[in-house]
């Protein structure tokens, strides 16, 4: 790891869900792991007032439960001494003047503002930095999603945070980028010979990308319902997933030549006609069903979901890229709630050899990374059975985790160091976003024009019928049903 | 496995080294695995009067030593109710009317005759066989090397052979080719995607095929010092191996599709000049020193050699394929006695990246196919430890031992019942043996003509400083010294 810098990481919304379950965890981890220099405070923001022991108290319990097997209490009490509790409202400009006082008493230390709120305060919260002198250089703005609603919204946005930080400050957190799979499959393109030169039209079919969860709209029908699954998964998390999977090497590690490559995949997707969205993007909304052998309620009959909603609780894709590289390799995409699995995974299926000579069982290679609910990369080959003349699908683990022992880190732990460290290359660039709002336009605007509303499958189930037509028009399945 | 017919299997040298430590021992397997017909005879000739039951008593004790924990009492002795002695000199005519008199009790068997005899007595076997009606169509030969000693002798032996028995009735064989790990490299590179678009010169650098032994010349000076490792390695079992790794993939499993190509390769040989030789081919001969700690003497001082001898102990040797897969990648081979290790293995050296991008440390991939000691497939690749920003370089078993829990068959199990099917896909056939020949011509007629000797080495080392330095020319090393 590069030596850290002293810092003061803040985060608001420091009493949310996010910031007890996730960030702070993460900064334990990394403490815990040496990687965080002695001179580093946690300040957490919320709008009640409280003291630093009452919130470390809280902030203590969640980690416990979080943590498991990790918590340790000496390393927690090292750990929580980083921790302070200031009582800062968005819209309250005195209450900037109180952070940058604390701030200031280490004025060269470099700065981390997490904005794990909702969006509407990113603006209020970025200009009372800014009053404040809070937006100089050493400092820094994460941005959690949702950016917006769509292009317009997240333009507002953008334009209004970019008003007081530059691009170079400002990092758009996704934290599918974060996941050691995903870090691990840069790695095994780029560094390997065997890889790159398959890594195209020619060896490959399609490839798919999966992001589902059990749980239903729980208690966010009020967001959920007018976010839909396009929104909040596939613009966002599922496309920048296949920009890693898509984009051309990289000339260098540098953010900006990272993110020039991803942003070439997401403007060389092929745009969406109104009649492309009927055939090829499904959208569907879950009935009543059952998940994990457990009756649950339908969509339409979840608390605060209005009337008639036809909001989208599932999206299947197939996207195509209009390179020399990509033309013609569908990349299916399919997201949703209420499905028969937590799952997200990437799956590269290679091309059926051309002739099976030896014998007739083969299946064609694929390589498999799976995000949740565990993590590994997969790479499925044939191989002969010892003594035997038959062939047999076996794995091979990319991910080499008995080669490395060592505990692999959360998504937000690394996330976390990155920013802290100034590293932009995992984050979002402005111009991706855009791209990628750009490109599921034509899909919200289909829908909204359209007379139908979403397809519902039975909750439990992999989403609706047409899901898996969309991949069979071209003689394809899913992975899990492969 | 095919079903199989009734059989008899005549082994030649019955009370020999090969027939009792590794023949044997491999039908009792296969018998233990279910997989002979209940009808099957083994008829172990001799040339000493013996009778069945002595005969088999001495099996029992070698094989017993041999197959260690494998052995079972019960199962033995089901197999050793199959095996019939009998008293056969090769150039003994009568003895070949009783040996017919055995066989003919089950006229409409299968026939293997077993040749594990010096090849002297080849042309003798094939005529007596032949005298006795015994060379028709379910008979098949089996030729154990040495097949000859030049172009000439090799064509002696077969034209012998072949006025008796036809090509399809001829299997000479190669106890190389029946390795596991030798049959999965096959299935590897025909039944993945993802190695055969890669296996060409564009992709691999290097292949290095090595076969070394800690031995020395032990009792077989009178044998070795006229033979010497060209002979007895180089021009049989590594340019086996290299057909194996160069082949084209063949049409069919078909025994002459598979063999077609392997010819193909050794036509492409790019042909030795005496310029070449000196250059590209290196001999040597060890001197005294130690091997595995232990003192040995000089191939000179071994008992049986004669004074000044020129033999070569070791070769090693740069060979080039001139068609569009290859041309530019050199195949470095190697052998020799009184070496570093006892050790078997082909070693394909995949390019460098072309940028490492992701860190400086990548190691180009390769894949290791070990034959022995151990019977292994690895690839080696670069990825990502978890949590740091650093790549490692580990390997991956291909050879899947961990999913494929059998017992994984000795080579002479493999061949022995491929013979008894019929199936010559993994014998050498005449016109392969003699493109081999040829290949190997200029390099003995080279030597003969030439005023210097081997070069020396010293016992236990990986041969003369020339064979690094072959490799070094190219930029390259031995895969033991990477």
């Amino acid at each position: 790891m590069t030596a850290i810098d002293a810092f003061d990481i803040v985060f608001f919304g420091g009493t949310g869900d996010l910031a007890l379950r996730k960030l702070l965890p993460a900064l334990y981890h990394q403490d815990q792991d040496g990687n965080l220099p002695s001179q580093g405070r946690v300040i957490c923001l919320g709008r009640s007032p409280s003291d630093t022991a009452a919130y470390v108290e809280k902030a203590h319990t969640k980690a416990k439960e979080y943590l498991g097997s990790h918590y340790n209490e000496s390393d927690w009490n090292k750990f929580a001494a980083r921790i302070e509790y200031l009582k800062v409202d968005a819209n309250t400009e005195e209450d900037f003047v109180a952070l940058a006082e604390t701030l200031n008493k280490f004025p060269t230390r470099e700065r981390v503002f997490y904005l794990s709120t909702a969006p509407d305060f990113f603006a209020p919260i970025a200009k009372n930095l800014a009053a404040q002198g809070l937006n100089e250089g050493h400092s820094r703005v994460v941005l959690e999603k949702p950016l917006g609603h769509d292009l317009d919204s997240s333009n507002k946005i953008n334009d209004e945070v970019g008003e007081y930080f530059n691009e170079q400050q400002i990092y758009r957190i996704d934290h599918y980028l974060g996941k050691e799979p995903v870090l691990n499959l840069i790695a095994l393109r780029f560094a390997n010979t065997l890889l790159e030169p398959l890594w195209r039209r020619e060896w490959i079919r399609d490839v798919q990308i999966t992001v589902t969860e059990q749980v239903g709209v729980e208690t966010r029908a009020d967001f959920y319902d007018k976010t839909g699954a396009l929104r909040d998964m596939v613009q966002n998390h599922l496309l920048q997933l296949l920009t890693i999977v898509a984009m051309e090497p990289p000339a260098s590690i540098d953010a900006d030549a990272v993110r020039d490559e991803k942003l070439k995949v997401l403007r060389a997707l092929k745009p969406l006609t109104t009649d492309d969205v009927k055939t090829k993007v499904v959208r569907g909304q879950y009935r009543a069903g059952a998940v994990g052998g457990k009756p649950v309620i339908g969509y339409q009959d979840e608390p605060g979901v209005p009337a008639g909603s036809k909001a989208e609780t599932f999206v299947a894709l197939k996207a195509e890229i209009e390179t020399w590289r990509w033309a013609g390799v569908p990349f299916f995409l399919r997201t949703g709630k209420r499905l028969g699995d937590r799952l997200a995974q990437i799956v590269i299926n290679f091309r059926e050899v051309p002739t099976s000579t030896f014998g007739k069982n083969t299946r064609p290679n694929r390589l498999v990374i799976e995000l949740q609910p565990d993590e590994s990369v997969r790479l499925y080959m044939m191989a002969k059975e010892p003594g035997k003349d038959r062939l047999r699908e076996v794995y091979l683990d990319l991910d080499f985790k008995e080669a490395f022992s060592t505990r692999s880190p959360e998504a937000y732990e690394r996330l976390l160091m990155d920013v802290i460290k100034g590293d932009l290359s995992l984050f979002v660039r402005r111009d991706e976003q855009r791209a990628a709002w750009r490109w599921v336009e034509p899909i919200i605007e289909s829908w909204e024009n359209s007379s139908e509303g979403p397809k519902t499958y039975t909750a439990g189930t992999w989403g609706p019928a047409a899901s898996s037509a969309l991949l069979s028009r071209d003689g394809l399945c899913w992975h899990e049903e492969a």
